[in-house]
């Protein structure tokens, strides 16, 4: 599978599918040398796994996929700012970047909350680029909830 | 299966279990009304996945197990105080008591590192019984590191 100019839109189009499916619109996807490794979205209510997080659920499709335990060549791409848990994984399986769209201040660990990366327990650290059509997810998961309510 | 005295023990006998097998040796069980619902130990070498963790894989085999995406009523076993991956993933499934032996200053979360649990950003914390068989659990990875020297 070729990856678009922009991963990001791999992204969203899973978030998109996540809604679609009635899980909260969070999407990911791993890329290694310009080619898709792996994706995953929100599959919480699907499979009753509150772990069951878009990246995390990436992140567990690379190690399938690749084999070697480690993703230090790969970079992730998710509409919304990770986790505690899912900052937790990123590191233990030393991913080389992290690529979010939307803010978490709620929920986030990378730019609110523990800011897991600048630690001195964590022990990698991916490079970070945030806010990355930050508007659009945002935009995303407002609609959702809206709904919802 | 009917649960010992001290469910700890099963934790300890799934961490020897790693070490049998060349994995840092960790062991977990979670308890619901007084029998173990699920066991994990650590599994990373022989998986290849990083985020094999004991406790991890404690709470997915017991996930699977209840089937309902809660474990409230649960509690958690571990020889060693839970990593932020764990802490994250402990918060998400919303357990209920944490026992834990050893203590980790250099990778925990709990009582050392981001303190998850005392977090704005935790919107759950279980009630944690810290350093139970603390020295036990200390020597047992003690050990495993020296002979690998």
């Amino acid at each position: 599978m070729t990856t678009p100019d922009n991963p990001m839109e791999i992204a969203f189009a899973l978030a998109a599918e996540a809604a679609a499916a009635g899980e909260v619109p969070v999407g990911a996807v791993i890329i290694r040398d310009g080619r898709v490794l792996a994706t995953g979205r929100n599959t919480m209510r699907e499979t009753g796994d509150p772990t069951a997080h878009a990246e995390f659920n990436a992140i567990r499709a690379a190690l399938a996929a690749d084999g070697t335990g480690r993703l230090a060549d790969c970079d992730l791409y998710v509409t919304l700012e990770p986790c505690t848990m899912c900052a937790g994984a990123i590191a233990q399986v030393k991913l080389r970047r992290l690529y979010y769209a939307a803010e978490d201040p709620k929920g986030g660990a990378v730019d609110n909350g523990v800011r897991f990366f600048s630690q001195p327990t964590c022990h990698h650290a991916p490079e970070v680029i945030g806010g990355v059509s930050a508007s659009r997810a945002g935009e995303m998961l407002r609609k959702f909830f809206a709904e919802r309510r």
